[in-house]
């Protein structure tokens, strides 16, 4: 590929990105997609809505991109919680690194390669770009000890900044675990595998086992129940609500559905909190009788212990000498349960984890076809090759220019969008032996197609982030054919699902073109900074936070960097061997040795706070709780929190992600926009408001987006009912 | 390889084994000799000794086939403990398995192989050995649904094999935990990098934090010192003693070394128990405290807490923030400790394993050398080739035969005799992808270099094993030139590190033959059934068990297993991809998912067992004890067991191996020796008392053979002296 193919393709997607940003700056101040963008703002307080002049709402302005670049960590973590943080730190290593590497590469190591070879070079546009590969080197050079330098000094600050990252994070998460004091999944054990008896219930087993072996720490338990069940039962419930009105009109029937009313455990009362006459009690418990004839309890429940430490000691424990019954973790957080997969027996578990293994097997395998495909696209030869008839257009140098530069890339995102793309090195290899050198032959003629692989997934994916396409052709659609405004609409949460692999597999770009084709890492530069602005506005203004693993996704990223290291490492080594570089080669074995032994130390010395609760942690928050008489308060949320029938009391839990601090920090700044107008009306885009009545005023154009838990048809069907 | 070829090497063997066997009949009657063959009858329990007539002695009898072949399961565990138990339970697999293998195979896949070409056949001696393989059928032949079905009949007769031995096996191991009732390691937690404080020692760090956060199980500890302190301090403690003696005669000085006086602990008194005198007292604090500036604490621990649940739970849960820093695992017993390991710390472990893992790459690395040579020995034509002065010898029929049929594994062993062979396939590997079709090249063409390899490695070393040949000839050696009769013997432990991976070996070269080519499975199954017998008299008879890990054994041996039937399956699958079979081929890949999902099986049911200890085995436990309280007993032996200065009252608790059971059971017949005489002194070759009086009449011929302990040089030293 020349350069100016490069550049051709480069223009196409600055461009692109161009045009998407500001036409984003405009499309933020409609107010009729202020629920596109502004998603997260709407559900968490409310804001009151301000139309600015129309001129404003048509001129594209950069003020979201200050606002971004001006929100600190310490707001962010308020705001979005430490997941979003450690994605940010993502791309802030990202952006360190490559800097660095950047720097060396194109100092040092660029320069080595384009004069790697006495030729009269042609004016830089008209250069193929593999002038400035390590290709362009020629055999037994003695300038290869500058790539062996540069890959030293990539390796040790990659190295440097994990470690640090790493700590910084573990003590981040430390602070959550700490923090976050009163979260009833700390004192709450999820039991699976239950053993089933003939003669007593689930519930019956369960209580028995755990007075019996956890008398002292052992409080209550509340099981799961059957999900169809649990419908019925409600619709029972209210069945019989209305008979009950009918025969005793004076009792005031609202379906006030306590969890201990349905949920036997050790408050086992099978009647209504309604049936407050004595007289009626009777018939009351002959109902409740009736209903847990309905009742099918499944072999799976939730026990509470009386202080964090118990809780973590049984569900560490191996509990009984058949490992597949009474099965423990620590439970998920109330508003994470997914009460439908709790139904899932647990021996069948295992073979859906294989089943899915396999399938995500096949589904790459399948993917095969496309890439393999695509990659013949940047050979042209080839192409017009299997196409007589594209010979004449692809004389044509613009379009030449376009096919290779462009084209292939984009193709490969529709077919591929999920994948990433080093499955497109595989049925290159044949051998074992010579993985290192194949390795290095391959990349540096992918290289063009991995700088423009850049562009098109990487910069324009980011324009589309921001746009949300989806979600604004939703919204037209939803408010042009459906004039029912109490359609709700749905807040997102963060893809991190698929944003963490783009990272990584930009960052496995990056690492092994880094010393072989320099020519990527400004670009790539160019994507992690872009990156960095666009997330943080998108995590601070358009998703919410419904699940918070608290940073467990660092070892993640802190291992497929070390991946993408020791496969750098390697292609070098292959490289060095290819061009008879005895020495390079030589030097090269002690780095990977090197990078193998960190990431053992790091394996060791931070991995397991990522999947382990420290006990010394947890004993002295429960300490801390008992001194301040806190135990017995949180004891008693524990049972209702828990309820598989949704709760109005869990909603203000469940809130809890739309912190204060968020109202108080992360107001915008329309003085930004505006600073010469003394008008009181453009003092402010949005206000927040802390307090309650703040709700009054709640913008209607995405109307009950209030809470969470308005995001599942059920919970909505049954949030109207009542 | 001829089948005449492949009948002198067997025949060679067989003679070899029988001149073994019958030498070794007769050598075991032999007084000199009862040291090396009787070692552990020795060791466990006084034998009085009885010598027969010299013309029985020098008979050779079968009598100790029967006797080992008598001996029951229960006696031997009784007697042996469980690993050896499950260690001839993998025999027993490997016999019952192969039995039906062999079954399967000579019946149908055998004769299919043999008709698989329309040929005239010559007679049996003179066919080759390749006739009797897979490679024998023509290509797309319409027979290998019977290899296919043959598959399926071995993968889960020995499926279900591996799910009932695993079960048992399983249940001998809880049997193991329960029935050990009062073994001190389930009280203690080790400790290591206890962290490091400028103002206070280890031990006082240690006791803050154990009081601290586990005030209600913790009881005491025991530090771990440097270990030459130790042994200075010994010295030291004896030289004060002869100084106050020399001062004060009056008191009894015997050095009455209880662990208290030294390892401070909670009975933190740096004084001695003879300064009985109040006078003294002072005089014997200073030299106390003299004394504890030779202290050298390791920041590592043996810490005791008050229920065997309490341990489990310290151990088990991630301590602090700091992964690195008190790291806890259950306690080896008291015996099993290796002090010296004790003194590394922890931080270097990780490394220390690294460098291991790296050393055992390159060593089997470095044997590929000699194996590469071997190989080229079975193929006599490049051997003439590489020597040419060999031609005139190598057409001689006989030494033609030997050199094929028997010196190239003999050269194997002598080179090779700890690392499987396996890796000599290695180098035949050069594509990812054909990695079936290639092991189905190489394996049928390598079955008479494995028949071979069975005879030299399997039944000579069966042979060896029994005669113990280097025990004998030091045996005379010592006795010959050393006339000290003081010199202590060493009592051989079982070889579990090296008889184990010759048993999996032998097991992945019988599956992986088995459809290919079946000729060997005949020899495979005389070698397991004489290793059973073989290796059950040895176990009765020569070695002790010092180390038990109850069956820790099983699951290494499970999955390997596991890994043979894949492999076997997988190149079964390269053989009908390569004979152009499709159906054969597509009905393996199934079989292969199967396997691999049994595998997963039983990953989830057993394996957990095997790390860890069920809580509710260990509360049921304690509550035991405490029921007959005996707990406080308990508690008081275990500040003594653990102590880094060898005890007198150690002995008694790590002679506990050496169980009475065995005394009463373990009786061989010497009836079966001498039926027809009715003479009392033939009535028993060996006779037990249990009772102490045994000991006068201990054999002399390998004196001070009394205890464990007397092993190791600095022990011997020590009993000596006190």
């Amino acid at each position: 590929m020349e350069i100016s193919a490069l550049l051709t393709s480069a223009g196409i997607n600055i461009s692109i990105c161009i045009v998407l940003l500001s036409l984003y700056s405009i499309l933020r101040k409609q107010p009729a997609n202020y629920c596109v963008y502004f998603g997260r703002r709407l559900v968490c307080g409310g804001a009151r809505r301000y139309d600015p002049f129309w001129y404003e709402r048509f001129v594209p302005s950069p003020s979201w991109l200050v606002k971004a670049w001006e929100t600190s960590e310490d707001e962010l973590l308020a705001a979005a919680g430490l997941d979003a943080v450690v994605f940010l730190r993502m791309v802030i290593f990202s952006i360190r690194i490559f800097f660095i590497t950047a720097v060396v590469c194109i100092a040092f190591v660029l320069p080595v390669n384009y004069y790697g070879q006495p030729k009269v070079h042609k004016e830089i546009h008209l250069e193929s770009s593999e002038v400035f590969t390590i290709e362009n080197l020629k055999e037994g050079s003695k300038w290869l000890w500058v790539h062996c330098l540069a890959l030293y000094i990539i390796t040790s600050a990659a190295c440097l900044l994990l470690y640090f990252e790493y700590r910084t994070i573990a003590k981040m998460r430390l602070g959550h675990i700490t923090g976050s004091a009163s979260k009833p999944s700390q004192f709450t054990v999820l039991i699976r595998a239950i053993p089933w008896s003939p003669d007593q219930s689930y519930s019956d087993t369960l209580s028995k086992y755990f007075t019996n072996y956890y008398s002292s720490s052992y409080m209550s338990h509340q099981m799961v129940y059957h999900n169809g069940i649990i419908q019925r039962l409600l619709l029972d419930a209210e069945r019989m609500c209305q008979s009950l009105k009918h025969v005793a009109p004076e009792i005031n029937c609202k379906p006030s559905l306590t969890p201990c009313t349905f949920c036997g455990g050790l408050t086992a009362t099978n009647s209504f909190h309604i049936l407050s006459n004595e007289g009626d009690s009777v018939k009351g418990m002959e109902l409740g009788h009736k209903m847990s004839a309905h009742f099918q309890e499944r072999p799976a429940a939730f026990v509470f212990f009386k202080t964090r430490y118990d809780a973590l000691v049984v569900s560490e424990v191996l509990q009984t000498s058949n490992p597949m019954l009474w099965v423990t973790d620590l439970a998920p957080e109330p508003h994470d349960v997914y009460w439908r997969n709790l139904n899932i027996p647990y021996r069948q578990l295992w073979i859906r984890r294989i089943a899915t293994l396999v399938g995500a097997v096949a589904f790459m395998f399948v993917f095969l076809i496309p890439v393999t495909f695509i990659q013949g696209l940047t050979q042209l030869q080839q192409l017009s090759h299997a196409f007589p008839f594209l010979r004449g257009i692809l004389k044509e140098k613009f379009i030449n220019q376009v096919i290779t530069g462009y084209l292939p890339s984009v193709i490969l995102i529709l077919f591929f969008y999920a994948v990433p793309p080093l499955m497109m090195q595989l049925n290159v290899f044949s051998s074992v032996r010579d993985i290192p050198a194949q390795l290095a032959r391959a990349v540096p003629t992918q290289a063009g197609f991995f700088t423009t692989y850049c562009f098109t997934s990487g910069w324009a994916s980011l324009a589309c982030e921001i746009m949300q396409p989806m979600a604004l052709i939703w919204n037209l659609v939803a408010k042009a054919v459906s004039k029912n405004k109490d359609e709700s609409y749905e807040t997102l949460r963060f893809p991190y699902h698929t944003e963490i692999p783009r990272l990584l597999l930009f960052g496995l770009l990056g690492f092994t073109n880094s010393v072989i084709a320099p020519l990527i890492l400004p670009f790539l530069l160019i994507y992690f900074f872009l990156a960095y602005l666009i997330y943080k506005n998108q995590i601070l203004n358009v998703y919410i936070t419904k699940y918070e693993s608290g940073g467990q996704y660092w070892p993640i990223f802190h291992n497929t960097t070390i991946f993408s290291l020791l496969l750098t490492q390697i292609i070098a080594l292959g490289f060095f061997g290819l061009k008879l570089s005895t020495v390079a080669s030589g030097f090269t074995i002690p780095l990977i040795l090197l990078t193998l032994l960190f990431s053992e130390y790091c394996r060791h010395r931070f991995a397991p706070i990522f999947h382990k609760h420290p006990a010394q942690v947890l004993i002295d928050m429960d300490r801390a709780d008992k001194m301040a008489g806190k135990m017995e308060e949180l004891h008693k949320k524990l049972h209702s929190v828990y309820s598989q029938i949704p709760l109005h009391s869990q909603k203000s839990s469940s809130k809890g992600e739309c912190s204060t601090p968020f109202a108080n920090q992360e107001l915008p700044d329309p003085e930004k926009l505006k600073p010469e107008e003394g008008d009181a009306i453009a003092k402010e885009l949005w206000g927040y408001q802390g307090n309650e009545s703040g709700q009054e005023h709640e913008d209607k154009s995405c109307p009950s987006a209030s809470s969470p838990e308005h995001r599942t048809p059920t919970m909505i069907e049954l949030h109207k009912r009542s």
